[in-house]
């Protein structure tokens, strides 16, 4: 047996999932990276082992109980223990009330609640008889404060981030680290690039947030001794008003 | 046509529900009460009635779409202008995270949140062309944080917060009043009385809310003129530690 | 002896402590309002007298330990008993960081704090002995943020609040209730009219909150039942941002 | 000119303080620590040597305008530019608010918020012609929440929170990062160690903070690049109820 730590980053397909996992797998975790189609991983795992780090790509709906089980399950037989669980999946809408469908609030909630609760479960649970392991969830604005049109997507938010309040509160003592950075910006993705043109240009004097740079602060989450650990932090551009 | 303002009470099954439609039916609203099953809502509608007030009774599960749509034409059509919503449903469960099932997490959030956002965008298409109304969410200790054994209820309780605050913002200004009362203590409620007998003891000092008190709050805040709205404030007994 | 419960309005100047002193005055207590100079008080009282209540100004610098103190001593032995007491000095000023002095950062901590803390103290010690009383300290949007130019401010409210909490823990139990309401907003009083007329016009359609409707909310905390008190609430116009 | 980059750590007496010089000295910065009496610093001051650092000790009362603007003074034109500022004096004292006195109020706040202020407000005005550097307030379980006994501790950890709040959001978008740690357990410090022995028993399973490790985190936020900064994040022992 030579199985090797490894790492879960569940939605990795944006820059910030897959800069998280390329910065676990510069430090020797193998970088498991899941989405709901595998193929449009290949990329970064081709990145990531050009580096000369080991990545796995999985497809997995993380909205769906037995297919996160069975991903967990595969993982900790064929790739090593989970050390670290990074739930990354984001789901930003914006409607008014008026217009927020019952299908949109279900589904945004799905997605960035429910799948982060299965995938938080199962995080725990693999990690609970080994006493040790984190598990971050991946926070924004939105998780702190409602505002208008945001009735779906802060619904959601604010759910993952009692999720994480109550993980850590539950898990902390037995010895596993719960974290809620909250990304407070734009970041650097082809998202923001194509669809905010003018906010991209914030990028020029560093006002968007690179996601090589959450990457890092991740990792440091991930090396804090246990006798000093973050719960929750928020992550802004200098630019930034909050 | 001689039509009657009319409040609702989505989830007045409990004690808080039942003292609320009291409450407004004694200044001459029509108490319009809904639960799952409305036959249980008979001895309600009928101590409502022996006070002289009028009360109607409707079977309506609150995350079903239909009958949540169903119920507010009906009301705006056979009763009157609905002039204020309270949705008052609980979901309080608890299980370590571990223990939590897909299916108790999504159901804990389809009582206390979908149903929520359900009641919320009905209520606020209704009172949108009128430009006025009174839309209160009923929040809990566990609305402003999670803890161990919470990953559930804390989540739709969250939820739930998130959606008042995003529709607060954003009716607010449109003439509708949105609150969040959050209810940090044991109630009078036969539920505490059967369940918890050592805490129901507390009542003999005020140590519980009694439901009256709280509906003489939900009513002040409906009377609030609008420049004077309160949007969050919490409520428990002067025994309680917080 | 007849004497007759009292009320004491610390911080009477302004239009918010006067409209809550008439308020409570209308219900049979004896205002007891007190500010620097007590003879600016003259047209309060007797505008309180004109409704046909009873009124006592107090000249009184809320800074200065010995002076609050004979204040309580004064009202105690010749009025009656503090069921009420209300602090309600503000100090609103606006500097960047680098044109705060010394000399301000004190002062505005030692009207807005250092004055609530005597004010809350000297309170909590008549009530003690009669387990009973009302102690409110009126807060601002500064109370739960900082922001740029508001260094001074915002530390002198934050602190505020800070003392408001820990009263409520600490003299709830004992039978006192303390709250704390948030102003979010501008006030219908004289300076906001001089000052900025463009803001003051927003009163016409009830954009600017009415003294009078503050003093409603103070009254209704001071009457809520021991088992069902508020301690935090925000308090805005319909159409004020959050 | 060999000036050399510098840090001010602002109450340097106690073990956390000095763990930020040394942290801050092995990368090279010259570690300027400053307390009431600078003699006891000599120890640090060596301790710093001996690992090959640089290290100055000053004799000031932060409470006092003068001697804090005298320090910057003098670091700036003897030492070299101050990239960093660590705030981290405390005072925590506890007593119920009727055995609290004026003075311990009012001395409790020039301790924790005033010498605060004054340390933030000189760091400003040296940084921001340089447009770049550090400024760190050290926070405690009471910034975030007041409870029984904690009216003048909680008042002063508050001020200070509203203190840093102020600056990061006016200094920020001037290129100074202004964050505002939360520590929130036991230090492994002398008073610990000899006050509370239980408490500090449970060191043995790193159930209390380890200096050093909040030294680290302490420097990763001055490492982080301006378009990632943290405000705020809370830290704390794995075992630590919160």
């Amino acid at each position: 047996m030579n199985q090797r730590k490894a790492i879960l980053v569940m939605g990795a397909g944006d820059a910030t999932g897959g800069a998280i996992a390329k910065r676990f797998a510069r430090e020797g975790y193998v970088a498991c990276v899941a989405r709901r189609h595998a193929d449009k991983l290949q990329p970064l795992v081709e990145a990531i082992e050009a580096e000369g780090g080991t990545a796995r790509a999985f497809g997995c709906d993380a909205r769906v109980e037995e297919q996160v089980q069975a991903l967990f399950a595969t993982i900790e037989q064929d790739v090593g223990p989970l050390e670290a669980v990074v739930f990354n999946i984001g789901a930003n809408v914006q409607f008014s009330i008026g217009d927020t469908t019952e299908r949109v609030y279900r589904k945004v909630w799905e997605m960035a609640a429910l799948a982060g609760f299965l995938t938080g479960r199962e995080a725990a649970r693999v990690m609970q008889p080994r006493a040790r392991g984190t598990i971050i969830f991946t926070g924004a604005t939105a998780s702190l404060r409602g505002r208008a049109n945001f009735s779906a997507f802060a619904g959601a938010k604010f759910a993952l981030r009692a999720l994480a309040q109550s993980m850590a509160r539950e898990l902390g003592p037995q010895g596993i680290h719960v974290a809620h950075p909250i990304i407070d910006g734009a970041i650097d993705t082809a998202f923001i690039r194509e669809t905010f043109p003018e906010l991209y240009q914030r990028k020029e004097q560093d006002g968007i947030l690179n996601p090589e740079h959450i990457a890092e602060t991740y990792w440091q989450i991930h090396c804090q001794p246990r006798d000093c650990w973050v719960h929750e932090l928020d992550l802004r551009p200098w630019t930034e008003t909050f």
